[in-house]
């Protein structure tokens, strides 16, 4: 931790600082400049990290050295988490592909496209029970029935599924239907509650990045869950808000080799929601590979004019077949398998 | 509801918007330009906002002309809300002044603050039981003895309490220690869940808009607690997100009289995670009541330099003192008063 | 000037760096902690502020203590600076009001406008002869012809001028007609040719805050102007672009008293364009002068449904006439005169 | 052009519009729904663009039907413009690499890294003579004996040249020194006079995105260029200014796909700036030629720790050689050649 003292500040001022940081433990180290004083605290940074040393008086600045978060962090771990679940591996060579409906809508359409995905090399299915909406007005999901037929499709395809958890209070239905890996939403990515309680089981863990949430964020919120014992975390680019107002979104794919740098967790791309339009999945999923990432989720829907949400950004069957097609040379072209 | 046809979209594709449009029971309109056909359609916009008309052959964009809520709209509602909570009343003339510190700490200091803002002129007591917090590794709030502390409080002031609810599962608790306004935090502004569960009492509720929402969206968030008949809703523009770091957030002070042009409900302003600065809380006070803020939540602290958190934006009582001198010339100026 | 080292950074990287610093004439300070090393760089921060040492190997991050601002700085200059322009001072406990059509459109208009303006409290009458038009379909302003009406109307009315000059080469014309204040767009912010030619002249500038520009930003395209040698330069915060598209712009009253603080130099609000409509431009005056702003720039016509630029933000004069009865109170309250 | 009037307009209002529309030469065609009156203007849409329509009494709001946009729009033009310069072509199926040092420094290192990138497949020579530069006191250049530099670079390797214009002044040295692609710069897109200048000749320009401008702002700037009679124009992404702030700026990975919609002129990726790290320089070229970008334009230098300029991001000849190599197998995975 560095503090850098206002160029008024008095000697009393330095002084009571650096008798604060020494009741905390750490050791100051005062360096005067021609313009500025600074004071370099050694020790263990998280005793004074939250502290509001700012306040004090003559500090102009406090600057934290280390990041917050630890379990995260590539320094902590240097390779590659890879999460098992079945047969399927994610974080590892293979390129995972999650496809599906946005919303479970009933059950033929899901087994329809669970078998149609499947096809084309999808390992997951994705689909959604308990749909977070802008508006009240909008169709909420099946919920519980959504969950039923997600298992049915599981049991007769062998995909794996994911779904979101919106409420702690599902927990015990995400169970009951054998979900395979529980969605945290991007609104709900600093929902801290949900965060813990997930952190205490050990089931697998895709946690979308919040729309005007930091790369540093995400990273916290995913300390959450593994400081809690749930190390089973996926993170997921999904477009952030900016000024810009042709997509939906602005996908980040700085993300992508950003946080594969900073932590040893899988990273998983949502070009559907990045884009907000169907016609800019394949590029942005061939760009996300391209990039680094570890997986795709992407939406999927027989009859998108008539999808229940998020019919704009859906790839019809055949789109998302012509996708996989790209995706495989793209994978090769940078040593990914899929 | 209008749909732009593409310079290249066919009469069939026209013939087949028309069929779906009139099968959900509106009519439709064309009109044949130099450049496109547009497809007005006239009856009620929400059968087809959440249809992906977009997606159909041949449409180039879909543009809806009504807005999406309706409950919160100054057009149901021509007069302001006032909610009334004992003596005080929010949205009316008089200002209502929010304070205390961002959590409570201990009885002491709770009550010492709470006398100390009642004596300036608040008349509603803030203060955090429950934190969310970026860091797992934050003081995360009292809890339950929070509660306690401020019902304490209350009862030796006559304040109101005011205090975030995160999770649903609390609800119980806030009835328990006589919460009047609920709280919902930036970061639960999306939490649908919650929204519903609120919606179904009468509590008062402080709606507090996420830092990267829109004010369509916080309007909408607001739309869920009324729809399930809770009309008690004040909203609260607590900066948003930008490029700009000097700050912590940016104040949205246009969002001020936007929101009030819109919607008949009460606005709050927190200049305090506005700003992220204790300087700033003055003059941006200042300004939240000068474009028109019905009310402001402040954070107060006697010592700021050993808060467990926010004590960087957190006021001296004399701070607050001095500011409230300031905020009565202001409410004068501006045909207020407080 | 801090360097934080890598965890895995060597000895002989670290002394590299050392003997770097020690070559530019710095003094390095080393404290090693438990998890980083850190080097304190002492001396004259210039000298390596533009220093890629963050490229070197074994750096993690460089993070500069100094803001690289030095003459607008409030830390070189204790005061306030007052521009005196003929009677009219700027940065003193007056208001200033700068009035005007966006557009000089034809001289009639403009004479009408400048009376009407000047008999409600404006000193400075704004209008545009060159115009940055984002469409080349769009009209570009009268050129020369404008400077003239400009010229006439200041002649007849005894108000200063202000108008935006985009070219250097038009230099000669805004001393032809004896443009008072020379106005740097907002899109030419960063324009660095243009801000030194007008460092070298001494008129007074009104420097516009870029859309996209933050306020260090701004300060440093301050001290381009100021580092040249002319010192009478006013900042305009005219609304920054944020993902929020209800409004044009989002007005960062933040920026307000932040520049006060970090500045000596007067600030300037515009709330027409931070805005882009005409019943927010009364609420956001009201607030930029609660917030410390020293003057106004208003958009003003007589037929806004018919002007050649920015009708949907302009006042009628009978708007502007109110605004500056509740401006006259709002500016007594916080102790300014207008 | 769509009217939507409000709820409350009348009658009276609502022929007004009509009749100016009329005058204007538009055919009004007014459809009544239950809650909102529209009325849709048919004819040239351009004509009242840019009336403020919106300020007529009764109006609640204006959309426009059509891009305001023409010679750039793949609507005018199906098939890609391929741009010839010499011996290479932009646009085409070819990816050019363009390669250099972010300023030109010296000849001799100027000559060192023209030859190294040319050998690994650089056909055009990038480097600035003029710097736009945030402060006064970085390094600003070498002016024209830059460009003197790079001609001889030109003349020794055949590669073609590609540099910034700041000034319109400077056009001259453009051409006595033979630039072959002359630039203009993220702060300069709104330049409108540079813009206007160079499209009265003939010269293919590199015109970058704005930080902080949409996609509908670049392609009105390149119209700018294309309506003066200059076709030869290239855009190109470079990052925008977002909330995130690990990375410089924000790479919009999705304004390439949207762009070769939109518009039919090459799209040029610049990961250097978008990222401002040398280390995600590589991953994002990639990503930039998945999604489907013409080319690239990359930092490259042999000491970036001594660099003048930019060096955090500037790749080595070694970085920039294996760059190369895994390029050559994104382009052939995506139908492209290099």
């Amino acid at each position: 931790m560095i503090i850098v003292m206002k160029a008024s500040a008095t000697e009393e001022q330095m002084q009571k600082i650096i008798d604060r940081s020494e009741s905390l433990g750490l050791k100051a180290h005062v360096s005067k400049g021609e313009e500025r004083t600074i004071i370099g605290l050694i020790g263990a940074e998280d005793k004074v990290r939250m502290q509001p040393l700012e306040r004090m008086d003559g500090v102009e600045k406090v600057m934290p050295i280390l990041p917050p978060y630890k379990l995260v962090s590539r320094e902590l771990r240097k390779q590659n988490t890879v999460i098992k679940i079945k047969d399927v591996e994610i974080g590892a060579k293979k390129i995972v592909i999650m496809a599906g409906p946005c919303s479970v809508e009933n059950k033929e359409s899901l087994l329809q496209i669970a078998n149609d995905v499947k096809k084309n090399g999808a390992t997951v299915l994705r689909g959604g029970a308990f749909k977070p909406r802008t508006s009240p007005y909008s169709f909420q999901g099946l919920g519980e029935e959504g969950l039923k037929y997600l298992k049915e499709a599981a049991d007769e395809t062998g995909l794996l599924i994911v779904t979101e958890l919106m409420d702690p209070r599902d927990l015990d239905l995400f169970y009951k239907y054998d979900v395979d890996i529980i969605q945290i939403g991007a609104r709900n990515m600093q929902n801290f509650n949900l965060l813990k309680e997930i952190g205490k089981i050990k089931k697998p863990v895709l946690l979308k990045r919040g729309m005007m949430s930091t790369i540093k964020e995400l990273l916290m919120s995913a300390e959450y869950i593994l400081s809690e014992g749930n190390f089973n975390v996926m993170l997921c680019e999904r477009g952030i808000r900016t000024f810009e107002s042709h997509t939906r979104f602005t996908f980040d794919v700085n993300a992508i080799p950003v946080i594969k740098k900073l932590s040893h967790l899988p990273v998983i791309a949502d070009p559907s929601h990045a884009t907000g339009q169907w016609g800019l999945v394949s590029p942005i999923s061939r760009a996300a590979v391209a990039a680094g990432a570890d997986g795709l989720i992407i939406e999927v829907h027989p009859k998108p004019e008539e999808a229940l949400s998020d019919g704009v950004q859906s790839l019809l069957p055949k789109n998302f077949q012509e996708l996989i097609v790209d995706l495989r040379n793209v994978c090769k072209a940078v040593g990914r398998e899929m």
